[in-house]
């Protein structure tokens, strides 16, 4: 059997993972058993065993990986806006398009996990809740920063705009893949806009 | 140890389906297997398939009354207001009432098989988009109707408010679940009230 340096077997558990947040987009976090992988990937289930140890933190490396390609494709881009408002839009353009995109076949990862784990505690309930609270938090910290520019609506709360972005993509983007509506991310996105006081089209 | 009689269920199919629904409120309607309900209802494997006939089955009866469970509590009540502006706060009202109440023990249920099924096609996907396109509709129905009587802002075109207010309630009450945030559902409710051209606390 080749020998394998120690870089091949980090890249070789990063692909595992990779493929594993694909699938797992599909069919949920707890659909993701050892031996579904092994099928998925025609590995063995010892060779999966031996890169995760167990299910729960294959489940939980899968999770962090799949909360990293947000942040590479929303909030990395959003993040070269200047502070406060300009950011909230580029933050609003770049998730819309995320949730455009196919970066998950399964739809919103971290939706997916979220209902998954919302009424089961555990670990994997403390990761999901952990990476969406931080993420709200962004979110509230963008919102006070444009608020103390005079740029939101009078009367708006920082966390109240937060959690209205959140559950707008995270609503919208089930609802639109469920029902087919290709009009739902236009929608979702002219909500978010008018969330943070912007009309729908116009650009900032 | 106290364990419910096969007497007890044995002659009601209704109260099945009941059970069911709590536990594929918190589990996933996936994980609503003909033996996992058997132990949840300590009955046989047999006399369940002998009620529902398979699993699919059994899962869209399980999917109706939770839709029917949802419709008696924010339609039925919501409907005896006036069209229109009225009857959209009373369904803001009664929507947030059944989020905050423990109709499903594991939140809302339309979601959670919203994403269940978002990516997965089949008979359970359809009823679940069918029973989302149905509300989706009534509210576009009452959005319009407010919105010839002249309550609605300027420029909101019913389809987008109605998908907004589902957007919102859906999303809203995962994210509230998951993080523990106790004011999530007073946001959501406020939100909602927004995109109707209410302010959030007044009340019509």
């Amino acid at each position: 059997m080749p020998r394998r340096s120690a870089a091949d077997v980090a890249d070789s558990r990063a692909s595992v993972v990779d493929a594993a947040v694909d699938l797992a987009s599909v069919e949920g976090l707890e659909g993701i058993t050892i031996g579904r992988l092994a099928d998925e990937l025609a590995m063995s289930k010892s060779g999966l065993i031996g890169r995760f140890g167990n299910k729960e933190a294959m489940q939980r490396a899968v999770l962090a990986a799949a909360v990293e390609r947000f942040t590479e494709a929303v909030w990395r881009p959003a993040s070269r806006s200047e502070p406060g408002l300009p950011r909230l839009v580029a933050i609003v353009d770049a998730w819309v398009d995320h949730l455009r995109g196919s970066v998950f076949p399964g739809g919103c990862f971290v939706t997916t996990a979220s209902v998954e784990y919302d009424a089961r505690p555990g670990p994997l309930h403390d990761d999901v809740a952990a990476a969406v609270s931080r993420w709200l938090g962004v979110l509230e910290a963008e919102a006070a920063c444009a608020r103390d520019a005079g740029d939101l609506p009078a009367g708006r709360e920082p966390a109240d705009v937060a959690f209205e972005l959140h559950s707008l993509a995270s609503g919208g983007s089930v609802a639109g893949r469920l029902t087919g509506d290709t009009a739902a991310l236009d929608r979702t996105r002219a909500a978010m806009r008018r969330a943070i006081g912007l009309p729908p089209d116009a650009s900032q």
